[in-house]
């Protein structure tokens, strides 16, 4: 007989940063988990699940996995976007963590068994200036990175995106979004000088990344892609903003600089012409934004057909919930490119189990039944929500810019 | 020196349905309201307003509509989708209702004026089979409507959409969503027969819509729009999901029943497609669900530009919010074509105080200074939440269909 | 009860150059004016106003704009071109005036609020020499100038425009055209040591741009693109004439130098491909050629669309009227560049009133209710037309060539 | 010694309706003259040229006709457009005329002589209902025409285009435009029944052409080019405004139905896309708002790459010149269509003197040398300019639509 979701809750938490977990328990004593966590709109994700996908999960079948995705996507009405494909992602996680665990196998298995045995990652440097920016290189190749992003604050510019602030992390609870600056000619001047440093002091070997955060147009994407050519950069990542896909045409006539993008997308849709006519060269689609394993899976598989592999994104306001099913997926996907990875908050580890560790540069998944990542609810309760927003962007005469 | 907003808070109340309104005053003392209804996902709307916009938007100058759509779409991070733009169109036709206000005209003077003196508009008929829907259409006719969209049970089939329940309105108060069934070449083989009976009865001038409502795979939706081309309709509305705008083309190339498309759409990326390759003829997007009216009106434009005319959706889970600035901005867009109306349940009027009237088939906005549309607080706490669902629908086989 | 249109006359004057002015009076006291001058052909559309679309605006509601633009876009069967499109732009513009002074409102809050506090500007420098125009480049920095258009005399050449001659602005009161000579393959060698020398001079950070005035065929200017990429321009200008609007894939295939386009375009149409391809990066059409307010939002909402940005022709022929409408435009419109900025003469103070003003390197508009530009019917009378034109171009064996 | 043009001047007049005529003199005593008539806008065009044109002239070398094209439509700066293409259409006409004259040739000889003896045209059959139509279809038919373009009016609407109303000329002398009614969904019903009544009473052989007047939107378009197949009409014309040239493409997806478009076509640009992609089947642009004999003969020739033959624009609004010249023409140019014919008011017959000549339902040209039509100075001054417009159209709404 069938097995039953008997309870489902949200648990908001916010051990140094905000998380918003989805249990699922069944009548056969089985539990599993999956994030929910969209950065600077918790909460409304939190509502989508608990005021309206909770009340329709009780009594469904745990492994109907499929029908249940179908139901949340297309009996929602009004389908994609961020909220709605995070708390399907939410359900789907944990139907999928559920699964594994009643076959008494990780995740990965489920999926179609292990392609490799531990997974290339990569890790930020940043610096207020170049000179920091190389010392923070050093700092993670002592750490055994073989893959690094790099960025460095501009010349001029008084913040820039992955350079912390003195108070510490510039992203997290904040009454209302902190305004940076932006001069797109600024940072086009300064950032092949970045790997220029890099290349000279750190040789050729090491995977260079760079995240231009969807600040440039296309066409000064393109000329930034031209311009970082002779540094052989692993990626570039989201050059412009992508609602457009049209505008990696742009990009990919004039750079062969390898282009990454994703990290913001919901659903396939998001990027079929990116995929398809071959814009790019990494989907960083993530579990928890892109309605979870059933749907990234459909991504990569997509992906394959074309030449795009996997970069997921991995920075650390995914929940290590996110994190854990990720490694599995990626120790699966054939087309596997590299991941992120962030070192969550220490405190998250009072509230989040994880089975994952990092060394030599990769990182290996557990073996575990399931995603291998279990929730503390006392512990989580002693962490309460705070409100928090993400930056958003000016440019010097003010006008609202992308972030 | 500018004015600046001093208070926003949103209202849920459910006077019949569910609705849920923004409302925003300043410190010169004026207010206006926006619609952030979300038929089934209400809360979730609620919630990303209370929680996460409301708090940016004190202090900010009202008057600086486009710096705070800007704010709020590139600020979220993650864009697009159902719950982030109807949060956005509640700030934004709230701000405009207040911008009218102050400068003393009815919205649509701020458009461009009145290219229009009222708007054509269609009301649903429904019947259980073809008799009855022609007895509902006859009652429409009579009530002076020169439009009217014809929905019949299709034999064999328990449920159609459109179609009442004995209990009442089937899209109202529920624990969980209703299921129907469906067989499309049941539906194929029926369709025509309602209007070729509807022809025989009302004659060849009656304006006929029909809703597909997203059940048909691309080449179906082709066939029935060739074997509907007899009856002449004046569209044939969402003859398949539009996710994949592609699949457009195919039913496009097959026939020229008119297409509409577009009451689920959430930014102008949703139909780039379908409205630059000419795919369509009416394109649906609502104020609430796209973004308000700065975008919407960057769609209506886009669409003038491919010979593609506005037909909003306007079904009664859309409020009377943005029942009354839809009006306003059909009454400016040059390139209207038509406009959804359904009556709402008599306690919405005890909360909702509106200017617009029907009168002999069209649609007559108002000429006070804002969008013509307030809201009666104390009235609405009469009415608390009620938890509601929209269908799902699944083939006779089981399998999750779309509705 | 609606305002009417009681009065619409056609103000022609030279203060310095000529300017047509269109300046419309309604029932209720409100006055508007809109700039109808077509450098060379001023008198064209000054009877096109004056003789057969004056007659029909007396009587109509001034705030029915969109109705009005139909009226006259759709009226005159024979749509687009320069002389149509500038006399609907007069309409167009003085009827925003109007109706901002209406609202008690500076123009721009009607198009949606600032979006910026104050606009980045260019302006010209011109010498005979490369050494001349760097001394020219050195004055305007002086003055304040953050994007200076840098033009050179190429040797061989008798003249290259932008370049004062002896007698004064060579654009103004001939009894006919002058006439310029041209050779590509000179001006081609020669224009990348202009920039050379202007970053030798002034380092990096200044904004340079360049204009060919279409005097290039594709390939050619393709050539120049990529030859200029080392100095790092804001734009190259008009590179190719562009009713081929696919002539600049040819460019756009080999280059990344931002392009800028459009002084002479009318209407969207012009620059459909150049936009929705993603050929260009500036979009220069102006409100007095391309129709006014309301047709040129349509064009830079596009424009918005696929990355490229405004940057309006503000040249002396534009009238004040222009100038001031452009500045509440500019201070709106989301994807705003840059606005190009020429100083008027100074009679054209004696006859236009207007609020805007220059520091700092930025525009800043003025704050009163609608376009901020009023003209003195007196003192223009002061200034009769004297007949005008702009240059004509050869190559050195007598060809007509594109000035 | 080269002659050289001493003399050119403005001619206005009105016999029975207006026309601007240019009158070119040379030095050897040799004249021409060319058509600058602009229905509804004659007075800018005349403008154009005496004011900026004119001036530029006197002194020319009149064989110089590409240069002095070219010169006016560079030197123009601002291109295109019905006021400046009809300006230089009359300068050119004109010295082609003279051309011929100093030739002592026919101007058909110059082009390339004779293709044929004479030309198919069509005359307009109108009437206020079917029968009417079909009995003015008769007496065209005794009248010796080939083929005929036949409207009728729609039960409903209270003018249709074509149809004269009971005043007489429903286009001329009027103190503001006319606003006709209009109804798509009226007219896409009753338009296939003219022309089963017309087959039904005529038979098969005649030739039929139908125009749309540009009132459709795309897909209606082609729904009515599907529904005009069996009755296989020779043309149907302006289905929808061509500004957009990719419109076309839904039509010509549709119907094998021939399609004309292009009597409001100012230049090769208006339809490059129409004939490069082989939308449509035949090519009215005029030469008298189309450049003249210059830029036509590079339009035509265009257009025979592609399979699209002539069909020139011919209604009694264009000036007997352009009729004399359009006849030289159609005997030359090898991808002859068709060629429209309106009967000029018999005062125009006061003012020009022609030697083309109508018989058999064929047009013949004259053999003189020039074009063969001459304007009387002294007559012309006896029928003073009367202001007049071509009517606008509003559906029944009130919105302003396409005439």
């Amino acid at each position: 007989m069938a097995d039953r979701i008997v309870a489902a809750r949200v648990i908001v938490t916010s051990p140094g940063r905000n998380f918003v977990t989805l249990k699922i328990e069944t009548a056969s004593g089985l539990s599993g988990i999956g994030d929910a966590t969209l950065n600077g709109r918790e909460l409304a994700v939190a509502s989508y699940l608990a005021d309206h996908v909770v009340p329709t999960l009780i009594g469904r079948d745990p492994a109907a996995i499929e029908d249940t995705w179908q139901y949340l996507y297309r009996g929602a009405y009004w389908r994609r976007g961020p909220v709605t494909m995070s708390a399907i992602a939410a359900v789907d996680v944990a139907l999928w963590d559920i699964k594994a665990k009643a076959a008494g196998m990780p995740l990965y298995q489920l999926l179609g068994g292990a392609s490799r045995e531990s997974m290339l990652c990569y890790s930020h440097a940043n610096g207020a200036d170049i000179e920091a920016a190389m010392d923070s290189v050093a700092g993670h190749l002592a750490q055994g990175y073989k893959a690094i992003r790099v960025q460095a604050g501009v010349p001029g510019l008084k913040r820039i995106y992955g350079v912390h602030s003195a108070h510490g992390d510039s992203t997290q609870h904040q009454d209302r979004p902190d305004e940076g600056d932006w001069d797109t000619a600024s940072y086009l001047r300064h950032a092949p000088r970045i790997f220029e440093a890099a290349r000279a002091r750190f040789g050729e070997e090491l995977h260079l990344l760079h995240d231009a955060h969807h600040r440039l147009l296309p066409n000064e994407a393109a000329r930034l892609g031209q311009d970082l050519e002779p540094y052989r950069l692993f990626w570039l990542e989201d050059v412009t903003p992508a609602e457009n896909q049209a505008a990696f045409r742009t990009v990919r006539a004039k750079t062969t600089t390898p282009l990454a993008v994703g990290e913001v997308f919901n659903t396939i849709w998001d990027c079929q012409a990116l995929i398809t006519e071959q814009l790019i060269d990494y989907i960083r689609a993530t579990l928890v934004h892109a309605g979870g394993i059933t749907h990234v899976r459909r991504i990569a598989d997509l992906a394959a057909l074309y030449g795009v592999r996997t970069g997921f994104h991995g920075a650390s306001d995914l929940s290590p919930v996110t994190m854990g099913a990720a490694l599995h997926f990626d120790r699966w996907v054939p087309n596997f490119g590299i991941q992120e990875y962030s070192i969550h908050p220490n405190e998250a580890a009072e509230v989040f189990q994880w089975n994952w560790s990092f060394r030599d540069g990769m990182l290996h998944c557990g073996e575990t039944p399931g995603h291998g990542v279990e929730i503390d609810e006392t512990a989580a309760a002693k962490f309460p929500y705070r409100r928090s927003y993400l930056d958003v962007n000016r440019l010097q005469d003010g006008t609202l810019w992308n972030w």
